[in-house]
């Protein structure tokens, strides 16, 4: 984790799926945040990131930790469309809110993959509270340091609390 | 299996991936052969069909048994892609021969599909060195059943051949 | 979790493995432990519950976390003898802490397993920094929900600290 | 496999599991025979090999394939007594015939094991119909090529025998 902290970037998404209203860090603003980044034709995300994200997503109450997927697309443009991820999330049952990276960033990256300086996929990114960026993983992170790390955030006060909260986990 | 077995049907293929001539089943004649009958965005083919096929493909000579990839696309036809049926394999690693089933058959299914009476992905049909279709199977075999089925096969003789002919293993 | 955690009774041990000197919760206090309940010869322990405790040793600090096993036999006594462990210890490289709980408590149960009520093996038990159980798992419980419990723990001020600690994972 | 195949050493074995007469090859002429040589306190054999000789157990048919185990015990003597073998075998639902290689053979080593000149736990041997050994593998053989081996002899002529066998699997 940096020294100290600084306020995760904002996306830069062109389209929501999975979701009736665009995404935001103002609005998630007093949960933890799970970003994770991958492509649809990515093996290690669909193989372990995008199981664990759903792993995150069901463990925890949705008023405590926000599961958000960013769609980076860095390769293979003409393959992973819109169109595409739309019917991957549909065969692989995932509901939680997907963001579509936006097109067109420096180095030939996607705005928002550019903005967090991602290495490539899957990258998972975890932001607090407040809204600032506290760990950032590319590639494989265990259950057991993932569950530990969204505890030790959840456990932080929200912004305008008075004292600290008790997150709890719905086995 | 069918109590007779009959001639496997022909492949009604638009393009071919991983090969650079077209394949065809006279032209197989006298190997076993392996058609595993898939969709990119098919969970059971990406987690466990495709990976047997590779599986096969570098346990067995390629001398005795041919695998075959066929994208029998009866779904998300806008997402599986030619193209991105391309990146799939690429991203995945793998290297046999995959034929894209012709699109427009009855009942909304591809050719080969349809020709073969397949109910869905994955399907896994044995072929044997005459090109009779002696197994198909929808959904999962265990590694054991289709060892030894391919053996099976793989020691009748082939047409033309004066005696039996013994199946070699590379483990 | 129970509604007021009480303190975790303690352990009636007749033999230490893989220590110099015997353990008590006495000692371990500041600590959090996680206490693993197993038989050497129960399948969902040797697959499941002393693997995820493995995992645990070797995630958190020693400082911070302290992995316990304990041999619960309470069937097969004449199979699950302190030789046949420690020669099971061995062949499994497991190198954490095990007792061996007195047999001939009530019920037929090891006395440390009857203390705290364990309705099999595995059972998983976690202790907070001032000896209070505050929770115990029988059977599987996952590493997400594992790790977020820890670490919670693993934040609450030990006996006689000042302020909150705040547990580093040590990935 | 050997150039040339040779006589399966007999089984010296002090006690039979898990079957009410004892085993020997003779006795088994006529089938092909699945010999899984293991120790109970093995990891690879209890992870691997004896989860892959009850598959084999579960696939094929006995009247073609018989699957044997062989406990061929080369340490921790004390601990992995018959009382704690045949607790093992309970726990772990094993239900094909078991042997207790005899101790005290050359080398230290039990007089089956001996025999066999085997490396180490687990291996598994491949006994033809008239009684031949025709493959030994010690470690990993993967599904499919052993299914393979298993069929190449089920489709072998047994002693007597005036055509060849067709041997069925029954997935």
């Amino acid at each position: 984790m940096p020294a100290r902290p600084r306020p995760a970037p904002p996306w830069d998404v062109e389209a929501w799926l999975n979701t009736d209203a665009p995404l935001n860090l103002d609005g998630l603003r007093g949960k933890v945040v799970v970003l994770e980044a991958f492509q649809m034709l990515c093996r290690g995300c669909v193989e372990a990131g995008l199981p664990q994200a759903n792993r995150v997503f069901r463990t925890f109450s949705p008023a405590d930790v926000a599961v958000v997927g960013m769609h980076t697309v860095f390769e293979h443009h003409d393959a992973q469309t819109p169109t595409a991820l739309r019917a991957f999330l549909h065969e692989y049952r995932y509901t939680f809110p997907v963001g579509i990276d936006r097109l067109g960033g420096p180095m030939a990256l996607p705005h928002t993959m550019a903005a967090y300086t991602m290495q490539g996929t899957p990258t998972l990114v975890l932001i607090d509270r407040a809204g600032l960026r506290r760990a950032q993983h590319f590639g494989h992170v265990s259950d057991l340091v993932l569950g530990a790390e969204i505890m030790a955030l959840m456990q932080e006060p929200a912004p305008g609390d008075t004292g600290a909260r008790h997150g709890e986990v719905a086995p």
